[in-house]
């Protein structure tokens, strides 16, 4: 199976590494929007102009898409269905329901599968939403994120006057977390469920109370959250804050019985110490899954709902019951 | 949709129980071996005699079969796939490939759909450590079970002398735990992750020395495992034990990067408070799966593996995208 990379920032560097990984599998190359002559891959994979990719339609078996969900997939994905195979991440929840219908018509027409809202959430959180209730309809879900890395908070911060950088981590709190797995089904916002903790670099001279009480107080990003603020070095964040950690927690409480009197826990958590390789390998699965249906004739858009997990793996019906069941 | 049970025991009665929580569920009736009359439903549903259940073959779409692996199912299921949709809980793993087989036969002639080793392990566990090890393939799992309630462990105590009733609870170990989550990726065996507790009360007079030194020493039950024995009164045992809790963890630690510099961990865990419960309710799950692949045109013997996971909801495709991905 040979799988091309549209975009190359850090989530089409995780898909070239993890292609390395699948014996399976083959990096064609990657397509980018930039000169190919600038940009330098990992493993020394070739690069191509996006505007040619429909040059190596015949040579290409999936093209992972790897831009970003506000502008690039909108456009990207519809318009590479209708030529490839194609798995997206995209992951703008409210948008779902219209980014679908726009490109399950393109892969329809095309006779192609496009796997879209590929990853951890939505993507693999999703899927164990999905199961959870199915299994305990009489229960409720909980979404815990992190410990992880927000690029979004950290951004905010960055943007305060007299802050040189800025690092923030989600983290989920232990009460919530601790009420939800005792069973009692407790009504949390995503505020009760999360702190967050900020690592700031100051300039030179600049008043820290005060960027303190700015970050504190913003509303949206800080003002409700138990948020706490760490003044550290350039050197130290870029020596430990440097990397993409993230994960999070899916949980569903439920009850059976005659009369409810049994309460049930399924919980899934992912602790990742590279958010876009992870998301990455579960992209090249998807990569799997796409070409295995569409040799199988099913066409159109997937999400991770519609896959049958056999298809995610390179092994037969046959090794998977024998050695995985 | 309407369910019919085959053979009642602490699962068909969790069928049963499960059924009342799917809106889209019906039940038929309980078919069962012993004379009908003699069997007291938990809901008050109509019990019929299992020779009987051909008699109903319009009007049942999915027959729930509840029966022992060891030697009902490899027999009832081929049987009743011959007539309709059905779902097991086949759990004995070393035989799996070949009931698939029988029952593959069984459903591809009749044009039915059978789900087959459906529960939580097999089952929940299986898909897993088939999602996990498709997203990390330089990676390992691990399952551990527990803490739960095991009946072959528990059936071992009471045939030792003096013993009048017993019960075992199988506890992963937390130093195993911990060096999983830890990315590690040790070595360990079943017993290097698992001890056993025991619950026992002894006849009246009875050595109890001679009791515990004999159960701990009992080889492939306890003589590998760190075991712990406590004597307690039946009153106690019948007010704290009565209970069949179960559950357990699967775990897949992984790398990725350009040299393995990247951790992640993958948790899956079950806390249940009722096994046979839980078990009932993934098959109905299971149920509604076949219903719907059937409806679909599809046929033969499926595993979890085989099933797309909207198959398992109630729930349209396009609500599942909008409320759950």
């Amino acid at each position: 199976m040979k799988i091309a990379i549209a975009g190359y920032g850090n989530l089409g560097r995780g898909v070239e590494l993890s292609i390395r990984q699948n014996a399976d599998c083959e990096l064609f190359g990657v397509f980018t929007r930039r000169p190919p002559e600038t940009v330098k891959t990992a493993t020394g994979a070739p690069v191509f102009h996006i505007d040619d990719i429909l040059k190596y339609k015949g040579e290409v078996d999936v093209v992972v898409i790897c831009g970003g969900s506000a502008t690039d997939l909108p456009k990207q994905t519809p318009e590479l269905a209708a030529h490839f195979c194609v798995v997206d991440s995209f992951d703008t929840h409210a948008k779902i329901p219209e980014h679908f219908a726009a490109v399950d018509a393109a892969a329809k027409s095309a006779g192609t599968v496009a796997v879209i809202s590929a990853g951890w959430d939505p993507g693999m959180f999703s899927l164990n939403r999905l199961y959870a209730s199915c299994i305990l309809p009489d229960g409720r879900d909980y979404t815990f994120w992190g410990k992880g890395v927000s690029q979004g908070h950290s951004d905010a911060i960055r943007r305060v006057d007299g802050v040189l950088d800025a690092k923030q981590y989600t983290i989920p709190t232990d009460a919530a977390l601790s009420a939800v797995r005792s069973g009692t089904n407790p009504e949390l916002t995503t505020r009760d469920k999360h702190k967050r903790e900020c690592f700031v670099v100051a300039k030179d001279g600049a008043d820290k109370e005060k960027i303190e009480k700015e970050i504190k107080e913003m509303p949206n990003y800080f003002a409700d959250y138990d948020t706490t603020v760490h003044f550290i070095s350039k050197e130290e964040l870029d020596k430990n804050h440097s990397g993409i950690p993230h994960g999070g927690f899916v949980i569903r409480s439920g009850k059976t019985g005659i009369d409810n009197e049994h309460t049930h826990i399924i919980e899934y958590s992912l602790k990742l110490d590279s958010n876009p390789e992870f998301t990455a390998s579960v992209l090249v699965a998807c990569a799997r899954a796409a070409y295995k249906m569409n040799k199988e004739g099913i066409v159109g858009a997937k999400t991770v709902f519609d896959i049958a997990p056999s298809y995610m793996s390179a092994k037969s019906g046959e090794e998977l019951r024998k050695e995985m069941l």
